[in-house]
């Protein structure tokens, strides 16, 4: 008598979603990328009433064809053009299966020593890849936003280490630029920052912070009394994958004895390509560092690489183990509860260490720089018809344009081919002007997928010119899959 | 040419980690709850250079079998009665399974509208099942930590609308009992408040708060010119499952105008029976609860299902989205980025739709009353032992027991009884006093595996009585999988 779905009724069920899972990967392209359906959709479809009888896998992954998928937006897909696309390789989706298999906590390293050695291990070779110095002590968070609350946290403690006892000082200030993630403004909130006392430092004509600018900024807070805490900078802005000048930003921090803190949650990926490297040029520099191997590492949401120069802050921030307790620095037993907000940490470096072992750099580096290469032939593409512009500089893998017109003529252009099935793409505002954001990443990506996405945007172009309705309708593109 | 693992690839070693993990849940008692190893063994053996080149599958999933799993803590095991014991079913497993194949993250409605319209479904789904009002808007968070800490930002957004411009004030007030979970002084730490303004409420006979122990403080607080913020009551706390009184706490709470958050992560499930619902008294007048279906619905990490009363409380401490881009509240069509502190959130609502449909409340309340039943048989075993006492009320899946004798006696009992492979156990201190934690949850545990720990358990006991060294090692339990 089986408590739990029995062995046999596991691997029935399991081989099945394996093989749809296998047919997905074959061709996510037989899936649109968005629903096509209004919102409220699959939850009207479902009972109100919870269940109370047991239902059988059968009814429940019918359930999950008929009703879940046709309401996806499918990030793991070569027509996702939005946000920052992104992808979930075989190897990692396995590494999945087996954790959730196990169902282990690595809080401490007695709680699954496994857990804790493979965060390490798996942080440490990223450490390489991306050329860092081994003074940064790393660790996996959920989401980028997490580990820049982290970092702020951790900013915190050393410029107010009475915060513990005394709470945070209202004289604390918090600095990135105004083309910055919003994440960074939000971990000032939630750490008892005012945002009177955040600093949106002005960027220059490529979207980058300006050094002076900032320099200026903490001398006038200095003037008045305040405490300059922390500057986040950022490479690879969400908006255009703009880069912060970092080595005259580390120099300014260094000086002035500021945390820096920097965001390269999609751009540090840039790094694993020997000639990219570059990029990250100061970050040796900086205190703390985020880059999300869910974005560009292939490996499946959620996976947020965290590191860190001077770890002891997080635990003068957040540590509660009593000081006569703690152990003196023990790299080969950590516990990583000391360091973040949440106690719990699933078995997220499983699937880094498949991902990165299954590749190898070689062949990450080639794939990121065939992202590179399809962003700066579409970028030409773009640029040779006349109706449309760049507008920012693209040295990674997003292109930002518009077409020559009005914003809410390309609202109406990202509304149409959004609804055409063509890809899902997304918009930014850059002084006052709506652009469109064309984000490659995916591992499925060909320039196939971008070809037939710009004969759709040429063909919505001309309608639009004309003041045509549009004549492509998620119908037309979509052939429901027949199993 | 796959630029990923290949979908031929991907389904044979699907189909082959599918075949070990029904072979590891139809016994998880092959392997060891514990790792037999020291610290860095895992860490040692790997490469300390990142790979270069590729490595084969068969090659990473060796190492899995060889190097991974000898060094895991494994959480998902009949024998651990550690912390809280938890299970990771097979619905849910494949659940997450299906989830890192799409890849998707609901940080706003368009970005995966099946992620969000899921999670209002089951977490609706859920509240039934606890029997809690309508009122209160449900969100999926990682843990039980990151739960509470949106509970006090949102009681600080409350307390002090001011704290979003200015910054934190210093005399708002954080009140728990000197029993509640270290999460809530952590959160409280995090979001800005300072120790001194943190109240350790005193507990009684029972470890429950004592509601004029907090009438107290409040009073003294308001009369120092303090502002009482937040309240935290646990139903089911981690050292001893105490229970504090919530309709009294939620009364002084309502006529003090202060927010009450009830942490439920263990305890909050006993309310999935019927018979025992009455646990969750006074929690439908609280402003928020947590109750972690990763810990005791056979849901795999993580999931913390967090439920509030005031969801604008959370954008008005975090939402970065301009006043007059908010639409007005659109059940349909929610955002959940704008009441949470990271942004990315992955599809864990799949895996609890999975687990409630597959079981259905009868099976889970039958398994909850199961484990409860096998508590309160091994409390009565434990106390038929004149060497043993209980040291705590066990009304949930715990039992808190010690030998007669000092603290040493007893660390080295808990030592040898980790070290002997019958299962994984944890302590606490009670009163100074060193104690033993029993907890059952996990949805293999059946009463044979408890009488094997127990004889063990006596064993170890007559050996200490006696002055004796260990007779049982780890290695004459455990016998290696032969396959």
């Amino acid at each position: 008598m089986w408590r739990d779905m029995s062995p046999d009724e596991f691997r029935r069920y399991g081989h099945q979603i394996v093989d749809w899972i296998a047919d997905f990967l074959a061709d996510p392209r037989q899936f649109p990328v968005l629903s096509p359906h209004p919102p409220g959709w699959l939850a009207r479809q479902l009972p109100g009433e919870a269940p109370v009888e047991g239902e059988s896998m059968d009814q429940i992954l019918q359930d999950f064809e008929r009703l879940v998928l046709p309401h996806c937006t499918i990030w793991n897909h070569p027509r996702f053009f939005s946000y920052f696309a992104v992808s979930s390789s075989g190897p990692g989706i396995l590494a999945e299966l087996l954790a959730a298999a196990l169902n282990m906590n690595g809080m401490l390293w007695q709680s699954s020593p496994a857990v804790t050695e493979l965060e390490q291990v798996t942080l440490g070779w990223l450490r390489q890849w991306l050329g860092l110095p081994d003074v940064f002590f790393g660790m996996i968070h959920d989401t980028a936003s997490t580990s820049t609350f982290h970092a702020i946290l951790a900013a915190r403690a050393r410029a107010a280490p009475e915060a513990r006892s005394d709470g945070v000082p209202s004289n604390l200030v918090l600095y990135f630029s105004e083309q910055a993630h919003s994440s960074v403004e939000k971990a000032g909130l939630a750490a008892g920052l005012g945002r009177k006392n955040m600093r949106l430092v002005a960027t220059d004509d490529r979207f980058a912070m300006k050094p002076e600018s900032l320099l200026e900024a903490i001398r006038a807070d200095r003037a008045a009394g305040l405490r300059p805490m922390c500057v986040v900078a950022t490479v690879g802005t969400t908006s255009t994958t703009a880069v912060d000048p970092v080595p005259a930003i580390a120099e300014i921090c260094e000086r002035e004895q500021i945390w820096l803190h920097v965001d390269g949650a999609y751009g540090g990926h840039m790094a694993v390509v020997p000639e990219y490297r570059h990029l990250l040029d100061g970050v040796a520099q900086a205190d703390s560092f985020v880059v999300n191997p869910h974005k560009w590492l292939f490996t499946p949401i959620d996976l947020s690489a965290f590191y860190i120069r001077h770890p002891d802050a997080l635990r003068e921030a957040l540590c509660l183990v009593p000081a006569y307790l703690r152990s003196p620095s023990n790299a080969d037993a950590v516990n990583f509860m000391e360091y973040t907000l949440p106690l719990g940490r699933r078995f997220r470096a499983l699937k880094l260490w498949f991902v990165m072992r299954y590749f190898g750099q070689a062949k990450i580096a080639s794939l990121i720089r065939g992202h590179v290469e399809m962003a700066q032939r579409l970028a030409q593409t773009l640029q040779s018809d006349e109706r449309f512009e760049l507008c920012a500089p693209h040295p990674m893998s997003l292109v930002c344009f518009r077409l020559r017109g009005s914003n809410a003529q390309n609202e109406e252009l990202l509304e149409r081919l959004n609804r055409s099935g063509a890809g899902f793409f997304s918009k930014t505002v850059l002084g006052g002007r709506t652009v469109l954001r064309w984000s490659i990443g995916n591992i499925h990506t060909c320039w196939e997928d971008l070809e037939a996405a710009l004969a759709t945007l040429r063909q919505i172009a001309t309608e639009l010119a004309s003041g045509q309705d549009p004549q492509i309708t998620l119908d037309s593109v979509y052939e429901p899959k027949t199993s």
